[in-house]
């Protein structure tokens, strides 16, 4: 059992607001609470079926947190997964400060990405590609947000995120920003430079103007059918493993 | 307003045992409905606002179906979006029977792709890379689920699907299977073939055991961080980029 005041505070972990207030986020699943205890995030309490501690209790470190062992339909109830039959975790967030880049390192620049699940998924594909930092906008998604954290599968606990003010921000850099645009040269045939930001746009208006002119190089994915544009994770991937062929980590 | 009967009926589509019943499915947003009627899906009745009619009446065909004018408000209401300002379709569902492949033609085949949400993902994908048909495992999520037309953004109106028993559908058909693996051959040496199938496994478990034998080539797409696996959507566009970097269509 959950304690009704617990259930009313995990669940009020859903929405931002509540989120930033108690300075916690909610880590949901197998997988993502796995990679969770491996990392250095500070976990305040754990909800775990008694099946996912029994199969994986040589996983969990010693800890000075509460483990508590729960039903699978009391854990569903307070999770924003449709079934989860494993775990939850009650973290404290991490505030990144502005992150610096080296004179060899690629990093990720969000130009305000909306939707929760994109973010999670380039947060996988940069940890995939070996990019460890991101960018944001500040009007992007959270990065705390439920959604997000799922969609990482585990990805969040190994890229850092810092949010910035992006017309302020990208100009105080002197490594090269490529820009993701439906024209401008070929990715595939394109020379990377040792280091750059790949800037991807707004899910439906693509870069904003006014960074328009912080660009050095206008990337364009080759398009052989119908679709009029690629999905921001999608060209997040395309443009990372076209990177990867000559830039390698 | 739309009467009462209607909302219950379309709302009664968002579940695939009703669009099987009636033969049809939805089609939702701006971009969707603006592709689906320049394509050849029988269109039986437009929920369209006001707004969306004044700024595309030249490209609504004239019609023998009902145009249905209705406010935001109640769009929004029979919509599986949170907010539909735009229009809604009721369109005739179009089966699919075996689909076959030319000598120098690229399909995609998915086994047991789960997420409508990648299955959506992946229509799109496919368009863009000029790949116009692909084959699901009878497992897969339903072609005509909202949140598939939702993530094809309008692609779905130009890639063909259809679902067969992949272990008796493939050995029948004479190109190369090339599987996307966590091993295997690096996708960005391999030497594509001038045709060929591109396999896409479930979302946790992979390509499915007894399928691996029809694999002609295993694919891998290299790896230089921490994450333990891509997306089923990027993988798929990864390779297909990779793909037409040589094979073009």
């Amino acid at each position: 059992m959950i304690s009704k005041n617990t259930v009313k505070f995990i669940k009020s972990l859903q929405i931002k607001k509540y989120r930033q207030k108690e300075n916690v986020f909610l880590v949901e699943g197998a997988k993502n609470v796995l990679e969770l205890v491996k990392s250095d995030f500070k976990i305040n309490q754990l909800f775990l079926t008694e099946t996912f501690l029994e199969e994986n209790r040589h996983l969990i470190p010693d800890s000075n947190f509460p483990i508590n062992v729960v039903k699978e339909g009391d854990l569903t109830k307070v999770s924003t997964f449709k079934t989860n039959n494993a775990a939850l975790a009650i973290v404290e967030m991490r505030h990144e400060e502005s992150l610096s880049f080296d004179k060899d390192e690629y990093g990720i620049v969000l130009d305000d990405i909306r939707d929760p699940g994109n973010l999670g998924t380039i947060l996988r594909v940069a940890d995939w590609y070996g990019i460890r930092k991101i960018i944001c906008s500040e009007t992007s998604a959270d990065r705390y947000n439920p959604k997000v954290i799922a969609a990482s599968m585990g990805s969040f606990t190994r890229v850092r995120i810092s949010y910035q003010i992006l017309g302020n921000y990208l100009p105080g850099l002197s490594i090269p920003v490529l820009g993701a645009y439906l024209e401008g040269e070929n990715v595939h045939q394109f020379k990377f430079p040792k280091s750059g930001l790949i800037l991807i746009g707004n899910e439906s208006a693509g870069i904003s103007q006014p960074l328009e002119k912080m660009v050095a190089h206008k990337l364009n994915i080759p398009r052989f059918g119908g679709a009029e544009s690629l999905n921001a994770g999608v060209a997040t991937a395309v443009i990372c493993d076209n990177l990867r062929r000559t830039v390698t980590v």
